[in-house]
């Protein structure tokens, strides 16, 4: 956030562009065949959804993490493929659910097919993800999935629980968060490490990395919601505030103000969010906490606890340039700006 | 739709009261194993959805399938569990789809707990299913469950482009209830006789079994929407015609009609749906065409080519009696009234 070198090193990003367009070309197969003799909408649907800029940080992971654990062939770009599959179904249904109109700059499934279009089409991808990773990782593999699919609901609905709620604590939103984003990032890793017939422990090690990975991107988006560059992220700011939701900047503010701040905040909270002064005096309250820098903190901290899991790997000379490239990976969760 | 006794046999009545008891004690307790410290009312809504009153038909085919295949233990009757869930995940989201207020004569999930609570808890069954799925009938199971699921979306697409089209046919109408209804009971009976280690020639012909049956509910449900009653269905007359769906006794009406009759079916079909009058209209000019009852004959050929599917079965001592509760069940599709 501090930093204005948002690039990632030249390695990364061109591993992530070549796996990226792999992923591409592997998900344009499975499609057509998925997708003989379907309707021409849910096809065209589907497409508009799946091929719109995505970064594919979700397959690059699994990718990776097979890599690191020895296996890479053709079949490791299908299962990745799952992980896109399924991110993309997660992303369709949460529009509706928060009515938006952009994702990335463009109109929503939502917003452009229609609401029963989106739903579907989230089924689909549901559906479609379940199949490949129950075909290419197993009883084991879909078990990892199902259960990471499931409490990322439950996630969801401890955030519905937690709307507007000034009393929401740092554990409630650090569950949130994890059950939210860490655990599917955790499966990611960790099913890309079992496809690999990864040892336990390097299993365990590859999903902490995940855990951790994805809970810092949680709290840089977190930051992004009130930070971000509107041109950049494709999206405005403010977002959180405005539907409610007690993010880490906003709670590290409350932990720290004075009586009278801490009212001020509340009162932003339960009053009418829509008001972009109430926005703006939130903003200057968060900063004036420096609840921003705080929250980067957490980032950092969470960032450098992912690339700690890898330590096992550091005596393995099988793989080891894809542990620098997770490694770095993870430096760069805390350097975008989009 | 043309008798009084709508009642099944007894010896089915029987059968399907128990197996409904021991679903429901099986459901309550994988719930409590899956949502172990989940949020309160992810859990209360889950079981408002799940125990409502459901006549669980779906898993009872399941169970009979297996059965006629020779196994039957306590292992089933979670599968079977899998296929009520999948079920349940799919009404929830048509009632979202729909924006339906009622569903067996009580709210809604969306209607009651608001639209985001039933697009997660859809999920949250779909994500439960395919887990089940996955680990009780293998990557086989799997693939038929994740291809009728799949097949269910895209003939959802299907119906949504022929909404209002009064040139939809007959062909478009069977292949759209075939993927939206058939697929489904399909590979509930298939997966049951592939759980039981059935031969290829079994699995086929309850596939087809199932086929021809959920097309046959299909079509009553279709009649039942002109004809039910609301106190009984739990819901009023014609929404599939507000709805803009053009269902089999409408098509018969329209392949029929004469030159004004077919107009003033068309012109109905495009003008103000909502209109008790127009609802009305249509309803006489399906009777003046007897399109009920073709629709009704269609519903019985159906049910007959779904019995006959069951002829492979008749040499077979095993399970017998199984295989009569399945032909019975499938003449009693013919009889309901909700």
């Amino acid at each position: 956030m501090t930093t204005t070198d948002t690039a990632p090193p030249s390695d990364l990003r061109r591993v992530a562009a070549t796996v990226a367009a792999r992923i591409e070309t592997v998900m344009r197969t499975d499609l057509e065949t998925a997708l003989a003799d379907s309707d021409p909408l849910l096809v065209e649907v589907l497409h508009y959804t799946l091929f719109n800029g995505g970064k594919r940080i979700r397959p690059l992971l699994t990718v990776l993490c097979s890599r690191c654990c020895g296996r890479d062939d053709e079949t490791l770009y299908l299962l990745a493929t799952a992980f896109e599959y399924l991110h993309v179904a997660t992303l369709v249904h949460d529009d509706v659910i928060d009515n938006a109109e952009k994702r990335r700059g463009q109109a929503t499934v939502a917003a452009r097919y229609g609401m029963p279009a989106a739903i579907l089409v989230g089924d689909w991808l549901h559906a479609r993800s379940m199949h490949l990773i129950g075909q290419l990782a197993g009883a084991e593999g879909l078990k990892i999935f199902c259960h990471a699919t499931a409490s990322m609901v439950n996630g969801e609905f401890e955030q519905l629980r937690a709307i507007g709620d000034s009393n929401a604590t740092q554990q409630q939103y650090f569950k949130v968060i994890r059950q939210k984003t860490g655990n599917l990032i955790a499966s990611t890793c960790a099913i890309g490490a079992l496809f690999a017939g990864a040892t336990t422990t390097q299993r365990q090690a590859l999903a902490t990395y995940g855990d951790h990975l994805g809970a810092a991107f949680q709290v840089v988006d977190d930051l992004l919601d009130f930070l971000g560059d509107p041109r950049t992220t494709g999206k405005k700011t403010g977002n959180d505030f405005i539907e409610g939701k007690i993010t880490l900047p906003v709670l590290f503010a409350l932990s720290t103000a004075n009586a009278v701040d801490r009212q001020a905040i509340e009162k932003l909270i339960r009053g009418d969010r829509t008001q972009p002064e109430a926005y703006n005096r939130l903003h200057a309250l968060i900063e004036g906490q420096n609840g921003f820098n705080t929250a980067a903190g957490t980032a950092q901290q969470l960032v450098a606890s992912a690339i700690n899991a890898l330590a096992i790997f550091s005596e393995t000379a099988q793989g080891q340039e894809n542990v620098v490239l997770l490694k770095e990976l993870a430096g760069y969760v805390l350097a975008r700006n989009k």
